[in-house]
């Protein structure tokens, strides 16, 4: 069913039309997605995440593309200076586009006209530098580079403009199609169109992106061809067209089709970017098979080839997924892109089939890699999210891009620099993963203080959610309007939200008083809700112990802690020693009053420091006591640390 | 002490002189070398390995580096052709370098002449490429190639030339200095010398490697020029002259000075090459804080960042070493090469300190990386090492070179392929491991069927050792010659040659008849030995369970079996199942009835299939049976399989 929002938020042109503020839009939905226009985060977690997105990273971002000059490319490239004088990677056009798509997500969200303005200058200078043809991109086709389309395996051409086509479909659902921008982004995806059409060139992108933004430009302006040309690079993709490579052909998916495949492999951003515009392309042209397809390839996935933290993308060598259950804490990747990425195609997914473990990932992922990347202060993100840090990180350079290995500290930039820019067009789209509707009812998949407003059969609804989720598991959802008729309103009980030796499940208390118990998956409540009505979820968020599959062998005989959907770590600034030496206690639950968890810890002395290798050597262990345990996604904000998620447990 | 070698063995020219067949040759030491001239190895483990390695592995490489035509580069380098045609990486003339240091040890070690022909007929096609100020390279500096010296990082320019360097001098061990392929060794280095000397260029190359090389020329010719050159290289390294690069500047070891670093880091083969260097170095120069500081990396390196098997390197990303106690087994690394730079390193320490630890360090290297690598037929390899296979590989095509993933067996060859070469050399010096001498007496530090010679202060001193080690542990030392007076029989006792609960610890009978225990470490015959005089070494090689230090994470909760210094492995060819369902009871000693070794294991069905973490899962098992495990060194023998070393254990 299609969805319908008619009210414009602050900053959304009325001209922006149908899909206003969505930040994917799919044109048939089981759940159909409620966006910027629809709802609002109060404040609490998320909402100071967006507040800090929106003073501090963006400028932030602006500011190092500046000083990096990535962005002042366009600029050489219109003074003819840019081929000897290009700064960046070859894929540095994209994060200026993120950017400008995250500002526009922001821009129709809040409505600022500071940013607004930025926003038209940094997209005059692009424009400026767009080609006759449409062709827009800094480092091919000028004398003294190499021409165009020479190198689809590593030039990020295509990638590049699909991140463009996506800053482009930001603009049209918030400032409408008229918008100067979506105008210039629209001569471009035709340039794309015409070149790689049916007749054209025949060949795909290393890094696919594209797809995904071709399905949404098509739905942001109706035009067939979009569409068409998603399909053409999806049904290409799978034969080895690409070159050989060392890291293999399943680094860019070339190596099996996309419906052929049964679980991720290869680059992990590559592989979800691809999945997210595959589950695209599936909803517009009804194809079920390749539906199908993604789906098993997410679920089989989650089961096996993902982090406790929602992470994904084991490998560092090629970015890559692992084998199934290899997961190791130390090595783990873990792109913040990836997490990003995984968050995009499950938020798909939901919306298609309405189960519950892709709402559970996106909340797992979005509380432990989404809010671990950056530093509170907004100006500074870590690119891979690792579970065990072996070692205390080396501060980072505050005035130099970092590379990808883990410091101490959350580097302020990097050389190879998508994750920021991706955090924030994530931060400012935040809203559109917390409910969707049916025409028939409202479904709340993520819970924080925030307000919802939907179209229905029965007339329009807005609903208030008052929470300090996660912080306490209650949950209280109020009906501000509603029309007499009937609706549903259904939540999402988090499959964590069951009873252990810490406590019960979780409850509903419905607008009638009555309290019953409700296990994971969705719950409705019976019957229209009326104004002032209130319908309280009370999620059991005490912290828990969380053991692994034992097919995953690198946290065998280690035990993790979970409170609700925050993963836990151990610091060694809370430890007072490196966190290798800790040996948990598993008899009782973790220590949790609510405001801090605790763990019985003993610490052990291994006898060096010879060959580590023989008998078996149990150490010598020191007096058990409490020590505190931090939220993963804040961890690393107190100094050099070494951390660990996984804690090796002692035997009774 | 200097060695004396005056019996030339087969193939050794008398004109080799000192050193002759001595594949390193330290002008000082405690234990002085002995080398083809002095050890033969007649038959076994090893002697078996070293005619693969003559009559299939030789001519395999020959065959494929003329099938790749990188041998060839040399003859289009010479009809000008090579700009436009050349065939391999930028570090494929080393490949050849290192078959002819192969082909020159091994017809020292024979006096084959069907091998002396091919290798004057390889060399004659090196030497035409050489050009008039002694420079040779096959991808720079002609017209339609890069410039010189235009590129430390990567070029590997310095690195051929090491190469070439160290197959020059195992020519001149074993054909003397007046050998035409010596000279042109020595104009080449000469060439060297000028351009990179005090006052020359001040650079360093990305790949150690000619370091050793120098300063075994030196050794060789008596050329100062040459270990000052080797001096020059050495002190120059670890100030960040080379470029900065993703993988940073420990990458290429050009982060700390060798002097003050304390542990291996970054590639692990460049790491262990330049520490090679830099103990030759230490040597010749009597630099003893080099020395001090070499013997504590490598001590540390084998204590926190070595694999059971003796394999170095944890990291695929950069090949490099991981943190301390980063020892994943899975995705192990631990390449071919970094294995044999372990063992010519711990060789050179080993000499100097009398430390068995280096010998202990050898023999697990040799028995499970080195004759791990190649195939049975000598006609495949692996290039990494994995300790942990997931999933069945797939065959390696037999016609091109493959990629460095693990396959299902041995690949006949690599796009990089370093380590079929360099076992070529290994296999062809294996002797040179076996035993040194002092003057007053001989160390036997590896086990093997062989004959020993040295001339020793008393007069010469034939012993010949027999033995089925490492399948049984009796060896059996027989004096075949001895002057009267006085010299001094000393063994090894393997670390591992301890009293366990599988059975008792090593024990010697001595000439009279005596039998006492001996513990780990060396143990001399008091007094001088008789012709026709036996020693009886009994080491105690049934199989025993081998636990991990807990700071590996990575194998916690696991268990291995050793049998002597052979490190065992469960296939899924022997479980009948893939390995990740293997658990193991370790209440009684590994079965071991002098053949076979067998372990009791539970196969553990998990359920399948969906997110892996919660409450603790320990699975359905089956019943307890005894399961086969074989020599890590023999697996992937039979066809795609799942294997791992560490095995969980069953809890009682």
């Amino acid at each position: 069913m299609m969805t319908m929002n008619h009210n414009a938020g602050p900053g959304l042109h009325a001209e922006a039309g149908t899909a206003a503020g969505l930040p994917v839009a799919p044109s048939r939905a089981l759940w159909a997605p409620l966006g910027l226009a629809d709802v609002t985060i109060d404040g609490g977690f998320w909402g100071d995440r967006q507040a800090v997105n929106a003073t501090a990273m963006i400028p932030h971002v602006d500011h190092w593309l500046e000083k990096l000059r990535w962005t002042s490319n366009f600029d050489r490239a219109v003074d003819g200076t840019v081929a000897g004088d290009r700064a960046g990677r070859e894929f540095s056009d994209s994060e200026i586009y993120k950017l400008l798509e995250g500002m526009a997500w922001e821009i129709g969200r809040t409505g600022d006209a500071a940013l607004e303005a930025r926003f038209a200058e940094i997209a005059a200078r692009v424009e400026a530098a767009q080609e006759a043809d449409g062709y827009l991109n800094t480092q091919f086709g000028r004398e003294g580079q190499r021409p165009r389309y020479s190198d689809f395996e590593w030039g990020h051409e295509l990638y590049c403009f699909g991140h463009l086509i996506q800053a482009g479909v930001a603009r049209a659902r918030t400032a409408g199609l008229d918008d100067a921008f979506v105008q210039m982004v629209i001569r471009a995806a035709d340039h794309v169109c015409r070149e790689f059409g049916a007749d054209g060139r025949q060949d795909i992108p290393g890094h696919p992106e594209i797809e995904t933004a071709l399905v949404e430009l098509f739905r942001v302006t109706g035009q067939q061809k979009y569409l068409d040309q998603a399909t053409l690079f999806i049904d290409r993709r799978g034969h080895g067209h690409l070159g050989v490579i060392d890291f293999g052909q399943q680094y860019f998916q070339d190596n099996v089709p996309v419906r052929q495949a049964t679980v991720f492999d290869g680059h992990a951003v590559r592989a979800l970017y691809l999945a997210a515009g595959a589950a695209d392309l599936a909803v517009e042209t009804g194809d079920s098979a390749l539906h199908e397809a993604v789906v098993g390839q997410t679920l089989t996935t989650l089961a096996r080839r993902t982090y406790l933290t929602g992470g994904m993308g084991a490998h560092h060598e090629g970015e890559s997924f692992g084998e199934d259950y290899e997961l190791p804490p130390d090595r783990s990747y873990s792109e913040t892109c990836a997490g990003i990425a995984s968050v995009m195609l499950n938020h798909r997914l939901l919306m298609q089939t309405g189960d519950a473990r892709h709402a559970d990932a996106i909340e797992r992922t979005l509380f432990n890699i989404v809010a671990t990347s950056p530093a509170a202060d907004g100006k500074g993100f870590y690119y891979t999210n690792v579970l065990q840090q072996r070692v205390e990180g080396l501060m980072p350079d505050p005035d130099e891009p970092s590379f990808r290995a883990a410091a101490a500290e959350r580097p302020p930039f990097f050389a190879v620099s998508c994750c920021p820019t991706n955090l924030t067009r994530t931060f400012a789209t935040l809203g559109a993963y917390i409910a969707t509707h049916d025409g028939e009812g409202v479904q709340v998949h993520q819970y924080a203080p925030a307000t919802i407003r939907a179209s229905l059969a029965s007339g329009d609804v807005t609903v208030r959610m008052t929470t300090s989720y996660p912080d306490a598991g209650r949950i209280e959802v109020t009906v501000a309007e509603a029309a007499p008729g009937p609706w549903t309103l259904t939540l999402r009980i988090p499959s964590w939200a069951v009873a252990t030796s810490a406590g019960s499940g979780a409850t509903l208390t419905t607008a009638d008083g009555q309290t019953r118990q409700v296990a994971p998956g969705y719950v409705s409540t019976p019957g229209p809700v009326a104004p002032g009505a209130s319908v309280v979820l009370d999620l059991p968020v005490a912290a828990r112990w969380t053991y692994a599959d034992p097919r995953i062998d690198a946290v065998r005989g280690q035990v993790a802690v979970e409170r609700g959907p925050v993963v836990m770590a151990l610091e060694s600034v809370d430890l007072g020693a490196d966190v290798a030496t800790a040996r948990v206690r598993t008899d009782a639950p973790p220590v949790d009053d609510g405001h801090t968890v605790q763990v019985p810890v003993t610490v052990v002395d291994q006898d060096d420091d010879g060959w580590p290798y023989g008998g078996y050597r149990p150490g010598q262990t020191q007096a058990q006591r409490l020590v505190s345990l931090i939220p993963y996604h804040s961890w690393a904000e107190r100094g050099p640390s070494t951390m660990r998620i996984f804690i090796p447990e002692e035997r009774a």
